[in-house]
């Protein structure tokens, strides 16, 4: 399989589980909404992006279903709805499901085929993504023409979106345009360890050089280490520019202010909600105490206390320099990204 | 065995391997200075004042050996070197090796019993500690008069000192003087997990209601999670009030000042080192890239990657509030501890 975090089959998804990751590559089939919904969930596909078009692709193998075409449409909104409280936070999988099934809608209406329309708009919805990626890669990357050290936190990467990713696919453009210059301060992004499992993986790949670090040396390492720009994706950014995004990232863009260089978001306008005026209205997901009191199965902690768990904070817009869509680089720190979403 | 994290026996100390909790109590018996330098190095006592002490008891030990007076200086200079190399950020190991050593070097000036003497000024250094903690617990709990939800990093309690502990202390005085109100937040502190394994352990048995979080979830905690006020140790404390602590207390003091909330290091006077002006100078110990890309033995992050590992931070003395120590309460941003060491 390759980089890809998923590959559509007309009636099944092949789906990369990426918790274990590094360890072993395994794919899982995917033969209904409920399953991508689990699969969602569980984060064995993660990303903003990436998850809105694994639930684009799950409403179009739901298609592919027998019945009626009024019957479909009503499965297909059970479905997308199932599909949109997988995760709560990124508004890309919202955003990717009423797509779809705005034209499975039309499709009804003037009679046209139901499942080719919605599976057309999955794909649509997919190629978009990766251009988006190239689109986002470029823009980024001309915002640093001589920087070198740069850190990033989670994964960014092709395994988060369609394409080659937000934030990381800035830092491999930049890694092609000056081979053997870029080096890369990868977050480990407890408590499910997207960076050490995922990022140092793609990074390793690429051939970039690139250390680990715990998230709790990013402070020191922005401070103290020479970092010349922090990048990071979102997961929902609000109009006003606030944006969520991984647990931690709020903590980067306040050092990266202190340290006084640049903090940027990098994220396809489909995550931005031009619903929601600011970051106090976007919902945290919590996840479970477990994640936090152990590890992949092992205890970390004494029995019997209590953990939280938020998978999201966020950065007010006030600490985000510059937010890189696939349409340009919009800088801050007054954001109107009203037209964005 | 106690609570304490070590037992003086007189020939050797029983020391608790705070390495295998909360899983196993088991004590190790430290029969000389290589033994307790090796504990030292790996942590299986750590905490600034703790291995200050331990490193006293160690070379009491060492002082009951065979030998003549001058001879065993000799044999005590060269152990308090290699305790010194076991840990170089924290400066009261120095201050109690030097402590020590000026104790047998008066003992052998006066013809008195140089092993007597030695063991006396290590005892003494413990004492003064426990005597510290207690002063330390007061002072701190007089600055938070009414609030009730604190955030705390890494272990500073009993299991770090030879009293009740530093910033830990103060939160169990509080709850002492204000059952069922006071509230903790407890990060885990990758990525020796001091705080999931050892602070979680201390507040559990205390009876202080807590929650673990990961260190990354810190600055939402203390953004949006009404945190009323950040309480950590220090290992080294500059003249001018720059701390360094545990990796991962910067970014602590950064989200507390863009909180408007006390940052405040709660650390006996013989953390302050008041030959170094300012934290600069502090040099902080890289440990292991192993801490970083496995836990407990298990690997967590691809083959064939770096990773980097500072064990400690710095944080500039205009993000801390306050420096408790057994003298009282020392108000920033502008500090001058040159009294103080």
């Amino acid at each position: 399989m390759s980089r890809d975090p998923f590959r559509f089959e007309g009636d099944h998804i092949l789906l990369l589980d990426q918790t274990l990751l590094p360890d072993r590559e395994e794919t899982i089939e995917i033969r209904d909404a409920r399953a991508m919904a689990d699969a969602i969930s569980r984060l064995a596909v993660r990303g903003a992006p990436a998850i809105g078009i694994a639930a684009a692709l799950a409403l179009a193998v739901e298609a592919t279903r027998d019945g009626s075409a009024p019957g479909k449409l009503e499965r297909l909104e059970d479905a997308g709805r199932l599909l949109v409280a997988s995760r709560p936070t990124a508004v890309n999988l919202a955003w990717a499901v009423d797509r779809v099934l705005g034209a499975a809608r039309r499709a009804l209406a003037k009679d046209a085929d139901l499942a080719a329309c919605v599976r057309d708009e999955a794909l649509a919805i997919w190629d978009e993504d990766r251009a988006a990626s190239r689109a986002m890669a470029e823009h980024g990357a001309s915002l640093f023409p001589t920087q070198t050290r740069f850190l990033t936190h989670c994964n960014t990467g092709a395994l988060a979106t369609g394409g080659g990713g937000t934030a990381l696919a800035v830092l491999l453009e930049l890694h092609r345009r000056r081979p053997g210059s870029i080096e890369v301060w990868a977050t480990e992004t407890r408590p499910l360890l997207q960076g050490a499992r995922l990022t140092a993986w793609e990074l390793r790949e690429a051939g970039v050089p690139f250390r680990l670090i715990a998230d709790s040396a990013a402070a020191h390492t922005i401070l103290r280490g020479g970092i010349e720009g922090v990048l990071v994706g979102a997961d929902r950014i609000a109009r006003n520019g606030d944006a969520a995004n991984k647990i931690g990232t709020l903590g980067l863009a306040l050092a990266a202010s202190a340290a006084g260089i640049p903090f940027v978001v990098v994220a396809p306008t489909s995550t931005v909600d031009p619903r929601i005026p600011d970051g106090a209205e976007i919902a945290v997901e919590a996840r479970a105490a477990e994640e936090i009191t152990s590890i992949r199965g092992m205890r970390l902690a004494p029995t019997g206390i209590r953990a939280e768990n938020p998978a999201f904070d966020v950065t007010p817009a006030r600490w985000i320099g510059a937010i890189v869509t696939e349409r340009g680089v919009h800088r801050g720190p007054a954001y109107d990204l009203r037209d964005l979403g």
